[in-house]
């Protein structure tokens, strides 16, 4: 995740899926979209947008932020006070590359909780639950990750999410669901997002990455969670104003490009089995169910960061060094299934050298 | 500042310059722009705006924000510790309309100064540092609004910016000038943004308001301030995408809307004038330096939210209620000289009715 | 308050009632003090304590602090969530002398009210309220400190003081009564403790200070605030041990040291009366209600701070500056009635030389 | 660590070291202590301990605080800005029993190291430090605590800690350690206090536990650190008055009461011995390093809550419940040997009923 600066004119960049340019159809809805003044209620297109997204995850009220992140960083605010402790797993992204947002922002203890792959149990989630005393962190949120981006794009199966979001339940806790790639699952499973969403008191989705929307993020939850959050929103700087340019590039993401996850999805599982034939990469095309690979480098010295500024300089293929030997590369819409051989012959043959 | 929701088609929206909608010229650049990833520096109408901003303003580097109240909460945030004090005016929009964002974000106590109409001076200044001791908070940091929203736009001049800023630097403390409507100062006083900015160790200009983007601010100062602001900005989820469209608009804005302003201060007088006519309206035209009117009703039983209220139903007409009986009328880019006589002429027939 | 070192040992302090110490009967009571773990509330003088200041105040429950700070600022987190608004006086001790712990560690932004001598009324109180917005920080909280030190111990009317809550209660707001020095009003106006603490949701005394115990406070409220208070304490680390060696000096000062306070606030009368005698001095007798002196060098280019160091100096007596000419002397049981003609005809006598 | 009341008169007590009594001769060092004013450092028993401590563990300056809690949580927020992250043991008791306080008080993140019995390596810490990036919490500080209570009382060898210390530093990291139980560590192993805390950046020992002492702890560093641990002892309300009451306590603890826990290290070994010939009972003998005893029930269905509450009722005997069938006896100063033989048979006689 740590940025490599590249004046080079790159051919094929597997970095991120946040990296994807709005399409010229894109581009002209969003020139078109009627606008007001957002913190007003007065915005069209924004609101457009929130209906959609209501119906899409079945949730009463909805908010437009800027990113994900604040996404995830408003929703701890809003649900925790400060001293609550939260539940995630050890890979999140709000714990990893949040920047330490969920202490410096909600006050709130973060408990990593040890999944596999991203997932962890119910059991898992009951036994890190603390008694309640003058002594221990009040227990107060668990957030789920669907897909894991950590544990390459993995999916929580819907089974998987019911047991700990009824346990959270159960316990009186809140749930969380940060579904920064949520249609990545959605598709990959045929499970709809609104069943995905349906045991969490706050979730949300991302416009960027796999969508392709230039911009923002949107958080759903009950009217009460959502008038927190736009307390916080405002608090924080994250109220625009005419947002609807941005919105329109939104809603139109998510009627035109959910669907077409699925060739992302492939091209992820070509690239994996093309790179499983090189014998200086560990990868198991099995485990490539969205659009992440994640695959090791063996038997060789090179380490993923030179292998990546290598791939930049003579090949103009970018990926991102995940661990000292570890590299990741994500499938998106700017990305075509010859673009991903290219680039995976370019990896092996840097590799084979 | 309390929003009056309406679903009437409006004729004259005197309710805030942050109304203003984008004109087809403008959304054209925004249609065209060049984009990148944001958050790895490869947006490249976003960094052609950061330059204009740094130039303007006299900055070595700056960053793109979603919101002037982000522009303002980050400088807090980087300039303090917890339990630091902030000195600034007593109508300060950072201290009213940001969700006690200081304490809540950066844990400093703010101390409001009674300035003379948003303006307070260096002996004031002096007299509220205080003592270093471990009783007392540790006063850290000024901050300047220019001009004064609080107090319809009145303008500090630049001795009595200096006057401060130097009083600041000399005790230790650091600057922060917020800039919401920076530009209309630079039209009324003739003095330039890069002279008003050069005695702060941060400061923001926003771009939507009068300037006419529909979205976003920049907030500048020295690289290691700079570097501060970015780590607080990924933390609150406040770093985009492709946020060239949106920055391209600021840039459009910056080039083509500031000398324009000096038509809503001239209709901001215009609109002074003729409500000064009416004997149930205290308004002295005088006080009028750039686009906010603040009015008084007088002689009437008649409140400002229900003057509000029958304008919007009776004549299209919104402006806003600041007070029980004050209210403030704002002119932008999207209100012309007839729109002001129109509404003039609406506010002074429902007060004599 | 700024404190001045000094190596000399001194006739008469009057630098503030914080400096007395325990009698030898008091130390008596504490070493026969009965303990157990005060965390477990298995401390028998701890709970003695606690019951006893439960009456006094007229509260469902109490907790025992290591200070008055901490009752201020454990109050505060326990009514406020980051980001709300706490309304005080000007001048009071939580705003100034408490390292900014309001906003630090409560996240509350505070807003100061121009008391007349650190008095506010209900009228001021609903003028500083803030309307219910996306924009504006929650108020939240009242704030009142009888008697207010920094208007040299004048005392807030019972009438005043429930007309004072009774508004904040019309509006939602809780109510907090600083008690620092509350049996000093006790004893200059006669009305109880529990009638000045009823309109209030949380009520603290000091034990220090004029009662004299070296050590501690109790704040009360009912059963839910200190149930919250608690979880504060610990988090904070003021929960003790065998705290029944400190809470016994807090019940032997209860029960013996609150009548004799008249005898300092006749001190404190006394000392007036001989400094008003000089030319140098200005003070007003009849503003001397408590334990609390405050006046100001006049006609003399000697400071405040230099005064006190000349008669740490030349006459072993100390007092503190409280401004740049204006000098606090504070009474309590330590000082006899000659000890304070003493330094009340040594202030004089430096001031004549 | 939850408290199981009782109104039974306990005739050993081994919930826990903090249960230690004044004994009459600490009680009539006590009642003769020279005391003054601790905030203006005008105490001088309080000024003995510090002097004594700062011997003891090698630092340049040290503060006196309320609770070993906040010496911790005091350190952390010296150390860190909020964001920062704290690298610690998963059984720390920052972490598990101090109410969330690292994320509340110094809005620090805190990520939790598998250690083995509570130590973990320099290679661990080393893995888990971030890089810099704006994403990614900075990493900032490394807590060890020595011996590890949630780890039965297991102590760091020298080695262990000036590896881990060393690699801290060579990271540009601090380093501060948890000495609760400090000299419980320095009896076990025959290293002084002064070589353990050699490599930290801050350091503090608790005078209550083993000690004896009814109240407080020592927080130690260097004058810049301890001038802002003063700050914040301020703003918190651990600011003390006449402290030296119970400071004179803690010096006598140090000066007598040190040697001894070697009787209580003994007591722990007999009383494991003595379970571990039970057939329901697993404990290892040799892990006993020092005054904590940890065992598991095995071939039973009696819960630890269980066993507790029955030996309270039937026996006189307290223990406390660390998991559902695990348990902890803490021996100290007001146990004898027989205490202990009694203790043991009463838990083998309920378990075997």
């Amino acid at each position: 995740m740590i940025p490599i600066p590249t004046d080079l004119p790159l051919k094929v960049d597997l970095y991120s899926d946040t990296l994807t340019r709005p399409s010229d159809e894109m581009r002209e809805v969003m020139a078109a979209a009627a606008v007001g003044d957002e913190q007003k209620g007065e915005d069209p297109s924004t609101n457009e947008l929130l209906d959609l997204v209501k119906a899409l995850l079945g949730k009463e009220e909805a908010v437009f932020l800027p990113s994900g992140t604040m996404c995830n960083e408003i929703a701890f605010a809003a649900h925790c006070r400060p001293g609550d402790e939260i539940l995630l797993d050890e890979k999140s992204h709000a714990l990893q590359y949040e920047g330490g947002g969920p202490a410096a922002l909600a006050g709130a203890l973060v408990r990593p909780l040890p999944g596999e792959r991203g997932v962890f149990t119910a059991r898992q989630l009951e036994g890190a639950i603390k008694p309640v005393s003058r002594y221990t962190p009040r227990t107060r949120l668990v957030s789920v990750e669907q897909p894991s981006v950590g544990a390459a794009g993995h999916c929580w199966t819907l089974p998987e999410i019911r047991d700990v979001t009824e346990a959270a339940h159960r316990h009186g806790l809140r749930t969380h669901l940060d579904g920064a790639r949520l249609f990545n699952a959605v598709v990959a499973t045929g499970t709809s997002a609104r069943e995905f969403a349906d045991g969490f008191d706050s979730a949300w989705i991302d416009l960027s990455k796999g969508l392709g929307a230039p911009f923002g993020g949107v958080l759903a939850g009950d009217r009460e969670f959502i008038t927190e959050a736009w307390r916080l929103k405002q608090r924080w700087g994250g109220a625009m104003r005419q947002s609807g340019i941005m919105a329109a590039a939104g809603t139109f993401a998510l009627r035109h490009n959910i669907d077409r996850l699925a060739e992302d999805h492939e091209n992820a599982r070509v690239l994996a089995d093309r790179l499983a034939a090189s014998t200086r990469i560990s990868v198991d095309p099995i485990e490539v169910e969205t659009n992440i690979v994640l695959f090791d480098l063996v038997h060789t010295e090179m380490s993923a960061m030179e292998l990546n500024e290598r791939l930049i300089k003579e090949a103009g293929v970018r990926v991102s060094a995940f661990g000292p030997s570890t590299v990741r590369a994500v499938t998106h819409l700017d990305v075509s299934t010859p673009d991903i051989l290219y680039a995976a012959d370019a990896i092996a043959g840097i590799l084979a050298a």
